[in-house]
């Protein structure tokens, strides 16, 4: 039997995203898309601007966009509502939901940081889950509250992690170069990025270099432990691509490695055993390698593994931080958003944690 | 009396921002423009496809296109050659130029690392010019060849200069945004760029890495010295901009400093005493620094000081380097080529050098 | 002496154009900008995101922004206020200001069909000025309220008027290519114009076929008279072009034309006499002739004049229609908006209307 | 069995689209692919620069090029060829592998106009492919060869023929705004488009008006006549889009017609019967029906059918041509190149005239 989903901000870019994935999914029904007031009572087709890329499943089109009633949610039976909120709207009624018997994955950057609540890149630290338990204990919650981290860190913790594990990194510098997508259908308006790019993203770097920290920490008895032995500075940039984030990424190892070891480590990547759990939103390889000297790029590579993959190029020593460097892209509202809020909900179903 | 000078391979990019900066400049006549072989005899004005700001001044519209002959430019009288060829076409005429007694700035990657040929970014390592002297001794040369440094190189060299002198830096990663202009007229085909953009180009961040040590290296006895001290390391990306290269600026620095301190160097900057030198092409300051969050930004900025300030924001520390952060940005065509000949010139000339 | 005027709405698109061209305006005094309630009491610099090519004056950087409060403009003195208002706030304070007496140039689109009020484009119809006294005895105003055609209007009326006059004009089909400046500076994210165009703009084609069937009718008696002997259809299109709007306009003519007279026609026109009253903004040529294959272009040509003329090209014979077609460009902002209100003051002075 | 076809020109845009298409297909084996001297005996996959969307099949990645040889093509079985060469090199192979016995179906515009060459948009004029017995006969070929129209004609014809057919139509005034993939892979230069649009299309005004006039007329005795009873005008435009022509079509109908009529004419249209034939490529629905206010978009609707149906939106009146106006998109490599060249072959294998 299926699970009852919902999706909360149901019309925005990750909404739609979370719609599509969930969409004939084969563990998860989806009953519910909640929108704003305005919208409420109205046909999600005639509200939605689609930009996904397969047409909106038939039997969605018509669906009724209900109103954010946690209490309305529970009475119908939701047991999963994935969390599009914007981070204002987002933390009351996630709390609440999770508080009467609702698992919240949620994308809104809110409570992050919080050391109870697991903030999760599947192949990266699903074991952080195993602080839920703690969660319920301490806030006396049925349900439990997950959180996916920022875009661009979950497609740069995901191509650091097989270096960590293989040969230890002690710092890491990486430029971003985000898509417009990032900032919301009308977040960023086309006068300010025509032959333009805004070497600034509000928030951004800072929540790179904290989540970074807390995803590659571990998991404590009774909290997630931060990471200390990695120091990461960073420098975020809106360039006018639709969707992908590029980023690149400096290293220092803390052994030697061979460019070979280095490719090894990361298309054989496996940590977590996410790849043998056969779950459907799992991407064959998690990291996928491209050769050529001019990948990857973001309108070719954005889509690998269905937008779940990063892909990863140009790897080559570096001699500054004594370590190597590289490309990485990831598709920033699949990888960096809706599509690890599916993965995770497949993990804890997998694991029997819901 | 106001030198003679040439313009070669004119109807390019970089050949008209020469055109442009040499129209109407107090010091030097331009008296010939050159170009490949099936444009010679044609008006200029129906050649070039003219890219710059401003119209081309009315009296060059007709001037006739001449062959890339150096007797016939001797002939002419002509003192200076400002040279926008390809490399492959460079190196042969440039040098038998300098043989000829005409001095050649040059633009062409052809010979920029040779030790007794300045590398020069005037702010930077105007006293390089000083090798000029041993090069006609070895060469038997009457002119002097003298290469202006790779765009990115030039614009990422002038922010660094104040930081070394005042601070000290041990290491520097730099990641690129490039403007399609930097390919060329022709060089970048839109299929590859909309939607898009190109984590790679060939040969540059070779070009950055080693050209930067030799204009940030020492005047020695008998040639340029590299900088030895000073480890670089570089990602080149081209993304959709028109023009303007805009680089993210990680440095690790050898004693404290505070931001006040950088701001400070930096906005203060006077090296090689090029400002108090009155050169018509030199910018009031080289070092613009602008403290709105968002800026640098291409569109905006790439024209601040007629093109040869590079613009500096987003200051801020980095404790993963143990030094400072930034954002700088720079005119390719302008301080990364053109500009830079021509400045290059006019200190040849205040100092008697040629 | 200079008179006193002011920019209501001084920090939009279009505002600050007004302000790029009353700064240091020979004829007119700019002493007060308007600005929203939440921008009130600010230096303009600090509010302003300035998009004019060249830089914001010095001495209007900090000038305060003043409420829009016609009481407080008239005690200033102003007598002459540019208004870049939002239509849905103009109404109310255009007609009182006009009422006590200030001169509104208007760039708002309320009220532009009434018939007393003149809707200019100089070059085209300047002599509707005329209306002003009938609208000042109706209205009961010591003022009076002038208002600027919308921006694709402008353009196309005036490439239209010299064959209207020279040979008779009975249909015109027009497809616009309009910048995405025409929406304001945040009125289209730039996520629904990346590699897209959209084929409708609201409210647009309504306003061009009403507003040039009154710009190019005729001061009648009391009123300004439609003209109905021409018969226009238009289909309008936002594209990924910052500034400039490009028209392809399809004509039938009355009589016969060869392609000489019709480009003597416009490279000749001079009706209104714009250009012998030496006003300051009237371009030397309202339409310049460009006579290579592919041109106008938005980038290239759409500062031609200063940005009030427009740009002709690719003219030829239309067989469909017996007439003729080409392509007009003109900039939306300053020949489709702001500089045209200036124009229309400056013509208000010259003739001693104000 | 299936037949053997091989794709001439295959790595260019038009190639690898008919390679997309014909990978798998049912009734078609794809058995060679051509490339120019220096491609020739790589891998596909090596020489390819990949654009469209799903990626190449794997089976094609290691398929040898082969030379562009008549004799090795017939000897290897080729029973159609499909052709996206270079107009240049196109006339000379083509016309010989028709005299051996091939079907060519060709993309180039080479002999498009000759009376005896069938120019097919399907579902408009399949019936005028009756002319290859006398193209046979004429010219002694044991093949045929059969031309696809030039990318915004066959756009541009479906979505008229439907109003010639229930109407008439007298007059069609079209504005196009073509993507930059009509220019080929590296045709377009960046530096050219960016916050730019280009108003000329070398020949391409020619092309739809005369190719059109072939297209609408109707099969006679011993050739196609041309439709003399319809008059075309069109601008053509090059805008910053990847993929997707947009035209906007002002039309006279030679009947009154209410736009309901207009609309069912259009969505019910069913020329030719193509649909009804049930072929592999044949879209559901040649002409959709868009009806929201600004659709089509090319980003959001160019791959609607399979990229084989055109968009058709904002029908509404024309009062000054006495007819209607809209908007209509087609994928210009697939409805405009190689997925009407497929769709031609298929109406000829199941209408057993090959």
């Amino acid at each position: 039997m299926r699970k009852r989903v919902a999706v909360l901000g149901a019309t925005g870019l990750v909404g739609q995203r979370f719609v599509a994935l969930l969409a004939n999914h084969p563990w998860f029904e989806l009953i519910a898309l909640t929108a704003s007031e305005g919208s409420v009572g109205k046909r999600y087709v005639d509200v939605v601007r689609w930009f996904v890329e397969k047409p909106i499943l038939e039997e969605l089109r018509d669906v009724t966009l209900a109103a954010l009633n946690a209490d309305a949610l529970v009475k119908d039976g939701v047991e999963i509502a994935f969390s599009a909120l914007p981070t204002e709207v987002a933390r009351g009624v996630e709390v609440e939901l999770a508080k009467k018997g609702v698992v919240v994955v949620s994308n809104a950057s809110s409570m992050r940081l919080e050391p109870d609540i697991p903030l999760v890149n599947p192949e990266v630290n699903a074991d952080h889950l195993g602080v839920i338990e703690q969660q319920r204990r301490i806030r006396g919650w049925d349900g439990a509250l997950i959180k996916i981290p920022n875009c661009t860190t979950a497609i740069l913790t995901l191509s650091l992690k097989p270096l960590i594990d293989e040969f230890g990194v002690n710092v890491v510098i990486a430029s971003s170069m985000q898509a417009v997508s990032g900032a919301g259908l009308s977040g960023l308006p086309s006068m300010l990025i025509i032959d333009n790019l805004i070497p600034y993203i509000e928030g951004e770097e800072e929540k790179i270099e904290s989540e970074s920290r807390k995803i590659l920490g571990s998991l404590g008895h009774r909290s997630i432990e931060l990471n200390d032995h990695i120091s990461i500075s960073t420098s975020c940039h809106r360039v006018m691509v639709l969707e992908g984030h590029t980023i690149a990424v400096f290293t220092g190892l803390r052994r030697d490695a061979s460019l070979e070891e280095v490719l090894r480590a990361m298309s054989e990547f496996r940590t977590n055993k996410i790849k043998d759990l056969k779950l459907p939103t799992a991407p064959e390889r998690p990291i996928v390698i491209r050769n050529e000297p001019d990948r990857p790029q973001p309108r070719l590579d954005r889509l690998e593994g269905g937008g779940m993959s990063v892909v990863v190029g140009r790897v080559r020593g570096d001699a500054a931080l004594r370590g190597v460097k590289y490309e990485v892209l990831g598709h920033n509202t699949v990888r960096g958003a809706a599509g690890t809020g599916v993965l995770i909900a497949e993990v804890l179903k997998e694991r029997n944690l819901i």
